[in-house]
């Protein structure tokens, strides 16, 4: 298992006239979430792209609990619970000091930026990731 | 069952550098697919808010099939398969020609905005849907 | 001289908790009424860019005199009053009714997207402007 | 003369398909560069709402000189060079590294959020800055 957490603070941008976070902005949130977690296993998403490969978003579940208002400071918390294998799923806890406002889960897959086709996992990513699963 | 089909056509601003539409700007189609479905049966999301009555998001789930690319016209097809109580789920597929791109479904709750606290569904609304059910 | 209206509804994803449009949106709406007056000469900005020709936005002037509200349909009134040469100067005014609600302007250049200098106008969209001009 | 700098790092959401950073979504560094600058003075926009006043854009000009991409660290840094009176011209510099990548400038007014109506600088506002001009 490999689990990172990072604080945020709400924009005003990603706030609504409901007076709550817009509720598409949260895959944002999500987004930095599992970069993060993967720059903790040593991959730079920015890499990746560079290297040619990208990583799209399969599938989003997400429940919304407690709505974030603005300048919130939340913690989003993203989880990979087992090794990934061609594809990467995350789980995402988002919290504000002790309400969990969020959970979420993401299912990404590699694919070839030239050929936009599916991609089995980079060997150096694999080579990352497995020493956090045993 | 009542169902309603909208065009949208790609912004610009919706894309992300992978040269597709960004995965969290489709909750602003599904948004504009769900209003318009209300319309269709004679709600106006507008004056539900003016009356004091919000409709948020309680979860989305979201399958990503096919990417849309900027300046596709798209068509969002959207469905209340069964007489809400006091949620409302949506489904919604999103099409760009004949090629299914995204499916999607999204659970709502009525919410006073003054104390935020849920609804049952207010009268004039379930006035207007019920005729779509039988 | 060139000038095109759209119009365009307003989305809940692009209030803000003021209850009017955040400010930064804005420039999507001006972006969908420069695309419009190009494709009115004759100029798809889809077709330039798979041409490998980018058109970046140089520099940006906006006033805000009225706020847009959700729901509201807004047209975008945008000019190209004199014969681009390298740049492009574009003139919009946004408009609810009979209300201005923004004026602006925004420059743009025409791009190598392999180099990222700034390139010559083609011709191509040279000659679909000309006409226009005289 | 009040300064601020803030640092931030572009979100892949922020990027379009030409592979920088969206120039709408620039909007949105600033509205966090104006927030620090507010900050530092000891005003908090969270609370000004709160106390019934909104600041709402006048009028924004921005110049983009080299693009923003991806995963980049920048930093804004945000001046308010005289003394505000019933508005505030905020000036702001974003670079990466040495690089000047944006200037611009927003013009905000004071507004009591239930009338709508333009408002003189609140008292403790006022006595928040004056320490910084003389």
């Amino acid at each position: 298992m490999i689990q990172e957490e990072i604080k945020l603070r709400v924009r005003y941008a990603e706030t609504d006239q409901m007076g709550f976070v817009y509720y598409g902005n949260y895959a944002q949130y999500l987004e930095l979430g599992r970069v993060a977690v993967m720059k903790k296993a040593g991959v730079s998403y920015r890499e990746l792209e560079l290297s040619g490969i990208g990583l799209p978003v399969k599938d989003m579940n997400i429940q919304f609990l407690r709505a974030a208002t603005y300048d919130d400071e939340i913690r989003v918390m993203t989880t990979i619970d087992t090794m990934p294998t061609n594809r990467i799923t995350f789980y995402y806890k988002i919290y504000r000091e002790l309400d969990l406002l969020v959970e979420a889960s993401t299912t990404l897959f590699f694919m070839d930026k030239a050929s936009l086709r599916p991609l089995r996992m980079p060997n150096w990513v694999e080579n990352q990731l497995k020493p956090f699963f045993n």
